[in-house]
């Protein structure tokens, strides 16, 4: 049986309790600074929490750093271990890992809220590991969570996760100004939950090049300064809707 | 029992066929000048198409304009009818329709491709009239295919289509840039499809606010440095990561 040793009490650090929770993977416990927070993960997930990092458990096989990117190489060169070390970033180098001879990157492509339960077995997980060994360990375990786990280079990696600030960061910024549009006319956002949803279903089965709509992408100039006029009073706004109008019929016509 | 009569045979009106057709609504027929592809619709829903505008059935008692907002005046101007003329524009305002004593607007929320079944009991419906009396009539009709119906006024229906072409164009447009920027690594979309839907999952239940992360809403600057890094040979690209990381580091920092 794997054992494994969380250190982190964050989101990830949290999603990682859970999703290995409904395997046969041994959960040796996890570490933090924050007690409060910890201790409520600690009994909710029925699991050991350390705050002490040299008084961890020194025999699992494998050691999750689920940080932030800027705290991998400090707590990484703390860990005085013999099982294989990981960090679940989506940019940092697999050398950003210290004084391990075992190390690698296990990261879900998903964004983690605390409070939401997923479906772990639909997210992608892409590992990469120091050697050919370690990385058939990465495989057991994360095929343990998923149904789609990928090898993929550092670089694959960094822009798979760009491409994820796309889809998520700013589509869901995109979310909040359209918020901002129907509050200031009394209106709410929920009124355009069913344009989402069908915004999303299409993408699922065709290309989003062949679903492309709106006055930009037919070059209706009309519409393109009606719009601007309604947000002539705000300024940033209108930036976005001008560089992404911009960006829509640039795609548009070069086909 | 309410009659209709549909003109156009794009999109909008192959759908609001589709809508009537599940309701006890009587539709009389559409009319269209492209008579290929109007007699296969007429085939398809077994509805009447005429290719003549001064023979069109007149005793309905409403008529959908379900033309491009730039065909919509003069159409109307054509159009010898008694009934209640609408048309179905997010944009247009209700006096581009001409020549008539009853004029309304009916606006579905929703992006349309000819080629998907939508579920239209969730798609909400504005409308607009230019009396009590029609407006009723409306309603009544909305009322049978939607269970979200609307009465807004003009500059609502603008703001809302506004708000559409955020949450529907752009973030389509998003997800064009994201499969350009994994096409070029070797990689797939669908990777990303787990991710959108989760996007999509969490604003059906709290504030996107609420949920807006990434490194601009973090102000990460290692992370941002990094993204412009890999993207520096595609300026398009970069410049939309910019402006949408700067709108976010904006909203982010006055709340």
């Amino acid at each position: 049986m794997l054992s494994i040793f969380i250190i982190g009490n964050g989101r990830m650090a949290t999603h990682l309790i859970q999703a290995f929770q409904e395997t046969d993977v041994e959960i040796a416990g996890f570490y933090a600074r924050n007690s409060n927070h910890a201790e409520r993960i600690s009994a909710e997930y029925k699991t050991s929490f350390y705050s002490d990092l040299s008084s961890i458990p020194k025999d699992c096989d494998v050691y999750f750093l689920a940080v932030s990117d800027s705290a991998i190489s400090e707590l990484s060169e703390q860990l005085k271990v013999q099982g294989l070390v990981v960090h679940c970033s989506g940019m940092a180098p697999i050398h950003s890992i210290k004084n391990q001879t075992h190390s690698g990157v296990f990261w879900p492509i998903q964004s983690f809220n605390i409070n939401r339960t997923l479906e772990y077995a639909k997210i992608p997980i892409c590992i990469e590991a120091n050697s050919e060994e370690n990385l058939r360990i990465l495989e057991a375990l994360a095929d343990r969570i998923s149904k789609k786990v990928m090898l993929i280079t550092e670089a694959q990696r960094q822009y798979l996760h760009l491409s994820a600030v796309f889809v998520n960061n700013f589509t869901n910024h995109l979310f909040i100004l359209a918020q901002d549009i129907l509050h200031a006319q009394g209106l709410t956002f929920d009124l355009l939950l069913p344009l989402i949803q069908e915004t999303i279903e299409r993408v699922k089965e065709v290309d989003p090049r062949l679903v492309q709509t709106g006055p930009a992408s037919r070059n209706d100039a009309t519409t393109l300064v009606q719009h601007e006029k309604l947000l002539e009073e705000q300024v940033q706004l209108l930036n976005v809707y001008k560089m992404l109008s911009k960006s829509i019929l640039e795609y548009t016509q070069k086909g």
